[in-house]
């Protein structure tokens, strides 16, 4: 009787599409492929950050660790927070109002648009982009407005990247309220510099926007001094919202935390969110991820030879980097080299033979993607999944996405694919 | 210059309240009370639980616990939660379709509200109960439609809350669209008995009503074949959305990981929004969790003696909850029986003497519950929390909530402070 119960759900939902990561992840476990997709490393977490949690879970008794902690975050994470975070944008970051731990970094992406976004407001977003901006923009009522980065077509940089910074300007209206920034950028691999950071400062400034800088790839960098945050800028921590996460700091996507940082004024709307939404994050891992920080905060700052997030960190992903730029070359590939991050971009030409785009009305590189996973067991993300509109010149596209912070076998694995592809 | 950056947030959190937590939680501290009042143990966690996490934290390695996991829930997760509730719900619970992974319960509740709500829609709540249903349906522009329990003045058992059914079913127009039913129910401790929750189940079908069956306190009852769980009525599990709580039943609520259950249609809206929110959860916590339960879960049906859910749970809390009600009544309060739960009601009328209302425009029990807190130092909760509408009698109220599930030093300081109070 009740199988016909079929009723409609809120229109907030209506039209909701699948992200391009369910087909993708499915699509690698399915032709079981050497996985170059998805972001996150499979090489084994930092033994000192697993050791802090094991340490944490041997005391049952430990209520801070097991039970609800404080709303807006477990003290000790916002303390140690706001300590580095003051120095790293040279303001006062108030642990107890400055700081609001999320379920991750997305999660504190939804709750800003959703705290300031109103139906018809519009939002910058500089593409290519992280896939999730766009949809989440669009589930508070806003209206996406993508510029395109150029890149000359023969590109070897991640910093030949740039922004027509008229062409943004001119994209702004009376109807813009917010400007998202990611950087280091997700997915060319580029580190904005300091002019180019001060240019769209000047921007937020003359049209009074509010700036998402979702800065997650913040320690990703081949040197810790070339980072420039974008609260660190004259005058920027009062319109900026910065995003953080504890995940990618430390190498442990599935520990889901990361943080929103700005003036209390501006938190307060995520904050209301958050009191409806989960009102409190695990406990547990809150704690484990302040006493990391405790730990290597003193040495980033000091001692940066010994800092994983100063050179730990780096120092693998420069080796790694250089490794795939390798294989990729070596497969007929030409790699766009990174400057920061987890990913890589490649531009896959020399294989356009390999398909066939004549009955296809999806991107070449989605076809492209698609072959090179369920034919040649590798699985990477295709480069037009980052941009909302797609263009002619999009879906022409020749580029991938690869993701290099990946263990030696895995990379391993793939120089093995690729070779054999750069032979055929 | 940007100091005057104060830039209009989005509607939806216009007009947002602390909730009650903020304010009971604060004053708990300040105040340095022996802390009866938020709903979490603070006795250990049970070592086999956080063992677990002790083992898995011990493997570095392990990327399925410490890298990003399935959006919906950790495979392994899902599986033996699907396993359990087939049983329990006697239905296929698909652990690919039926189950989807949540930030706690708390979070599994703003996405069914969120999911299933437009504005104007009409949600049944039955009153006393939680009280984030109430803001989480107006944050989804729904209208709550509180009932009120009935209940004998000089009530001595929770079993003596009852639902008035023709009051219910007069408070169903056209725009309802939800029925929210929470069993065993916070705050009063009562055990809905199958007639009851068969009346409910003819009223939904009649009224072709989407039931949310929180359920968080399912293990916590005094003997497991009581808790008649929502979906196992016939024909149920097709409208129902049934909510529960790892962090409630392994008594580690600071894990914060909850589930949805019900059938793929009535789950497809929370999903969506989950893909914007969080896209996945914490995968160490939830490797652990399903671990826990594979554990436990052939205790529970084959030998209830051993298992954690099925006896061992239910031990503690009919010793803590005897215990309390002794001390209470010594205290000059008339407690009211828990049937099931963490928590107890207490008339408190032998004391009003101490509080003056001649310039209080607050409820009673919010006047006598501060004044509890800062005088006596012991922190409750005040029971008209716990109702939307604030009705002449409920301003009159003369009713605390406590929570007894806290470990033997904090009862016995509980008890010092109550037995003083008795003899005042």
């Amino acid at each position: 009787m009740s199988s016909a119960f079929n009723p409609a759900p809120a229109d907030r939902v209506v039209g909701h599409e699948d992200s391009i990561w369910m087909e993708f992840t499915k699509l690698a476990q399915t032709h079981q492929a050497v996985n170059l997709g998805q972001g996150f490393p499979d090489s084994p977490a930092p033994k000192f950050i697993t050791d802090i949690l094991k340490d944490i879970s041997a005391k049952p008794d430990l209520t801070a660790a097991h039970q609800y902690t404080r709303g807006y975050g477990h003290p000790e994470l916002t303390n140690i927070l706001s300590k580095m975070y003051s120095h790293l944008y040279n303001v006062n970051v108030s642990p107890m109002n400055d700081v609001l731990i999320t379920v991750g970094a997305y999660h504190a992406l939804y709750y800003a648009f959703l705290g300031w976004i109103n139906p018809g407001d519009e939002v910058i977003i500089i593409e290519p982009a992280f896939d999730c901006y766009s949809p989440q923009v669009k589930f508070a009522g806003g209206i996406p407005v993508p510029i395109s980065m150029t890149v000359p077509e023969d590109a070897f940089s991640a910093s030949q990247f740039t922004i027509d910074f008229k062409n943004l300007e001119a994209k702004i209206s009376d109807k813009t309220k917010m400007l998202v920034i990611n950087n280091p950028h997700n997915p060319t691999g580029k580190l904005f510099t300091r002019q180019e950071l001060e240019k769209l400062a000047e921007i937020a400034e003359k049209h009074n926007l509010i700036v998402i800088a979702d800065e997650v790839y913040e320690f990703h960098v081949w040197k810790k001094e070339d980072m420039i945050r974008f609260a660190s800028l004259r005058g920027m921590y009062n319109r900026t919202i910065s995003i953080g996460s504890a995940g990618k700091a430390f190498s442990i996507t599935g520990w889901k935390l990361g943080w929103a940082i700005g003036p209390q004024n501006l938190l307060a709307p995520l904050k209301a969110i958050h009191q409806n939404c989960v009102f409190t994050c695990s406990s547990p891992t809150q704690l484990a991820i302040a006493e990391a920080f405790k730990i290597d905060w003193p040495k980033f700052l000091k001692k940066p030879k010994e800092s994983y997030l100063a050179t730990g960190l780096s120092g693998e992903l420069i080796q790694k980097s250089n490794k795939l730029a390798h294989m990729l070359a070596k497969g007929g590939f030409r790699p766009i080299a990174p400057q920061a991050g987890y990913f890589m971009l490649a531009n896959y030409s020399n294989h356009n033979h390999n398909i066939d785009m004549s009955q296809e009305t999806d991107p070449a590189d989605f076809v492209f993607a698609r072959w090179l996973c369920s034919e040649k067991k590798l699985a990477v993300i295709p480069f037009s999944a980052f941009y909302s509109i797609q263009t002619e010149k999009m879906k022409n596209c020749n580029f991938i996405r690869l993701c290099y912070f990946k263990k030696d076998a895995t990379l391993t694995d793939a120089k093995k694919i690729l070779k054999k592809l750069g032979k055929e």
